[in-house]
């Protein structure tokens, strides 16, 4: 990577749970300086030190302990190579909006752009092949550098990159059924209120179930012949069911699916996932996994406890693979929701965009 | 119950944490006198205090402190009228045989009968009509007074009181796809490591979704014509993932189901689960509930640590009844594991074979 | 206690947490019927199961869901006999005088007046003689009927109890450490965040410490001789330190300390602990525990989850009891932080106040 | 550190969880290749992966996962440099004796030998001046090569690194009053049972007290002046109260100390233990955290789940440093029992002795 420059990275949204993610990440990270962070009125003009509730395990980088806190806008950020996003959908929509119009390329994890036909939303281990559309992007939008990508729910993250794996060896599948238990950091802070969580599960997660079962269809779709939109799956039907339990980081996802065709054995399955690579692994991309998928071998893994750091908490682990009595296949993974789920994801699309030339 | 003897009942496997919920609940039982309590050679001859390593919330109740624990032989245990077994699977088959050989009715957690065809599993608010094998299973066993009724799995209690609420009122169902967040009571004591449970979820219980995945269709199922043999379900498939969670009682199932034939709509649905009522009620059984199913009004309801002691924890609480995208519909319910799931169930069986005349 | 009328309560601060926990108990107290519930202006007028986010595990009693809350205004509780309050601090203050100038018998949870000297500050099972001022309270303010009794902040209230036994039978007592872990439900919903406390201590509960040592020099010491106020110990030092785990209900006290004369041994302190009884108890208060201090017999007690129910929480559990190489006594106790250390004390501070004739 | 040589590396009692973050630790350190993994007949002779339960949260390193587990007969281990033992207390007196014995340079986690006069019991940033005694403990044995060293109870581990830094710059302290909070990771696995911490504090640990209240003396104490056997102090009390908490790893203990003479300031106590330094760090041990004691500016602070990792592991975290209103000062440390209070201080042990030339 020796011809690799430093990219300068702003962080928006930086106080937050995920900006806290975003950090620490970023400064194992060789590719990246971190260069701004960005959150809100209320934070801006403090040493970031002073502005944070720090809340990770890792202790707070030195480099930004005293780094000032800016305001969201962009004409603060000049120099800047990327502006990774961690801000509340609340405020994310204008925020982001306003970067990408200043010609930045903006890595989101806020859900706002999603949806939108001409952005990717990216799981960097699964898809990256919808960085088509950014071209039709910025035309529609008359930029010459700024661009947004997004990456997806933290569930979602995690399911896809099994049914990936698998669409790409046996063909489409038809029905999934997936039921999550969820880590507390996924609320972020002050999130959960400890006496809900306390010896306790609880069984909703607002808006959670529609957003895994339409982001799915969108991840593990295409893109339109003239690369100007991406073009959901239509004929896989996914019912997902979300809870919260007493565990800090990593979601936890059982699956049970169906596929189109004639299925696969378990051992087929167990070697498919196993042999799975994407284009961020095999272009260097320094935060892939050296192993996308880890299949469990233990019979009562994956535990996010004991997993979700796997490849730095870029791998998805997967156990439990086994036959279903009324679909073809039933697992369980475990995806770290807060690096490939969230933060992990932004950054990885970033060096994939850096590498295929995106970043100019 | 003026006319209603008290009866003199026993508990084996007195010490462990489902004879320590049996107890908890005898003697806050106005049918029941604690008379015995039986467990292994190694508690035989101790005071119960001494014997026991007490592990309930509830304080130990008075009158057993001192009461000396028996060794498991039916020798031992004349004047009881009824026999709750709590023990071990590895012990329960050869010490249950004994006691049912000596005419004891005996009333029991334990796996090893369940699945007998003419030994009745029974939930008791939902197929206490599998009775009828009783004199069946006394005829083919030369008993004149005893018989064995066991109780089911934790998990299948709880999923098998909507089930039957709807397949009496809808039909029959056609496929169940259930995935369980079970409390560690549930393990018994020891039980599960704080260190495998603390911040994580275990992903397998072992032999816990066969159980299940069977018990389920014999409970749904009805009798021979001739009152020989119970009579399974042929045409329901379930398909069942069990996980351990930090949470103490209270086990949490997501479950989606279709039904054979024409669906009802959602306010069908919960107006069936409201309106659910079993024999065990109609009779004035103490036990039993005076709601089956507490349909929660919440949208993030049921939650194990609000809504487990529901009915003194004998009732299921069901929540989040909404259409699923794959089947019909979804829902999660929660029941508590060591009550209905277990010893409360017990007792109600026995509350209802003496109502009925069983006990002789 | 057939004489007895049943006394109109009124409940302030209905929908915390400490409201719940008033609502839950005195539905279950013969002595009161629930009357009235007051919370904020953003609650009046609704119906209490709308207005609160119920967290007990005990189901909402039947009788308050549909009743509508009200503002704090004494004007609209009218025929309520006695005002509980468990209002915030933030509130406490103004709310409480207009109850007590409106001439109610209030009986408050909250800190603000805990420490004027005419104001008893009553843990039931340890000072109902600081009764003695209600009328020089009344006096000075001009009151009728009117006046307020507080009861202590959660962990004072378990300390006091064994300080009060001792110091009753072997004199004063000169210092002592106390060491605190105690549970989330004192600090309220929503309180402390889940990502604060899961796997975690956090070692800071802020103003607890002074509260603490403050609080035991007034309840430990008397009334001056005139009864115009209290008059607090002097020559006792008492170092707090307060640490919030991962608890749901029961603060335990690691306690050790040191005579001003010659010390007891370890058998007569533990024969004086269990000895211990009070006026409430003897003048026959429904909420009196029957035992006020458990001495527990095994040697790893009190444990919040086994021990936290004992008296229906109006107990407090004390073992460990043992020379200490630095003072003369350790010990650990335990209290149920809601009960007796909250609305339970409330509530027999009211029993006793009307068995006194004192509510008029 | 380029003239440095590998040592090859055994581990006893491999597969336990002392064993299991020796293993970690030592992946990670380039001083070490783990040459040896010893364990129980039981383990012996299979794969180490196939042998042990793996519960850390790192993954289990590449290299040992074939590595075949030996028994632990020192005959065994030709070619390691240095020997770890986290055998259990039950086997590690007559192990690490023979080990010894057949001149192997031993680092010990277990109890057996820390209270030998003539062995270190060396908390490797606090008193690595005890080293002296070992050419006396090599001559009252007859070994050429061989010696032992051992590290302390993970909870003195903690307290003694503040009390040496206050002791060297302020003299004699004369007495210590701790109250600790402690991991389950410190009871090994299975260890604590899930139904004894989930919502619960357990008031004792077994021995673990008295071990605390020797320990600290022989450790803040010298050596004899012809170097024969260390001198532990005579004039400090120390009296400790242990409890276990629902934390996976690091221990937090609540300190209240008296100095024997002129007490210092608050602020001089705090530039004390930032400016603390040892030699195991001056002559650069890879190990030595590059800060030894975190002096903690947020006054929430210290917490577990934020803190243990500081340095490594190798630090502690010391907060709310305050007046005490009966001693002279109060604070709150933090400290990772399986590192620094484990695993971690035997490889700096190792580390140092290999610096200053014991290990030939």
């Amino acid at each position: 990577m020796s011809s690799d420059r430093v990219l300068n990275a702003a962080v928006l949204g930086a106080t937050g749970t995920v900006g806290q993610r975003f950090i620490v990440l970023l400064s194992q990270n060789p590719m990246f300086r971190i260069h701004s962070l960005g959150a809100s009125e209320r934070s801006a003009g403090k040493p970031y030190a002073q502005a944070t509730r720090w809340k990770m395990s890792e202790q707070m980088p030195a480099a930004v302990r005293d780094m000032v806190v800016k305001s969201c806008e962009p004409a603060l950020y000049q120099g800047c190579d990327v502006v990774f996003s961690g801000l509340d959908a609340s405020v994310a929509g204008d925020v982001e909006k306003a970067f990408v119009e200043a010609d930045f390329a903006v890595f989101s994890n806020a859900k706002n752009y999603r949806m939108a036909e001409d952005v990717p939303l990216c799981v960097p281990v699964v898809n990256t092949d919808h960085y088509a559309v950014v071209q039709a992007q910025r035309a529609a939008r008359g930029l010459r550098k700024g661009f947004i990508v997004t990456n997806s729910n933290c569930s979602t993250s995690g399911l896809v990159v099994p049914l990936k794996a698998l669409q790409d060896r046996f063909g489409p599948i038809s029905r999934v059924m997936v039921t999550t238990m969820q880590a507390i950091s996924g609320a972020g802070y002050p999130g959960v209120a400890s006496l809900d969580i306390l010896d306790n599960v609880v069984p909703l997660i607002s808006g959670e179930e529609p957003k895994m079962e339409a982001e799915v269809l969108k991840i593990l779709g295409g893109v339109a012949p003239d690369a100007s939109v991406c073009a959901p799956l239509r004929d896989l039907r996914v019912s997902a069911t979300c809870n919260r339990v007493p565990v800090i980081d990593g979601h936890t996802e059982c699956v049970s699916l169906e596929f189109a065709g004639q299925p696969p054995s378990t051992d087929e399955i167990k070697q498919c996932l196993r042999e799975y690579t994407c284009e961020a692994q095999r272009i260097g991309c320094f935060s892939a996994p050296a192993q996308v998928i880890n299949v469990a071998e233990e019979e009562d893994r994956p535990q996010p406890r004991l997993d979700r750091n796997a490849g730095a908490g870029m791998s998805v682990t997967i156990g439990r693979i086994r036959p279903c009595s009324i679909f073809h296949v039933k697992f369980t993974l475990l995806v770290h929701n807060t690096v490939l789920g969230a933060a992990g994801a932004s950054i990885l699309n970033a060096e994939y965009a850096y590498k295929k030339g995106y970043i100019v």
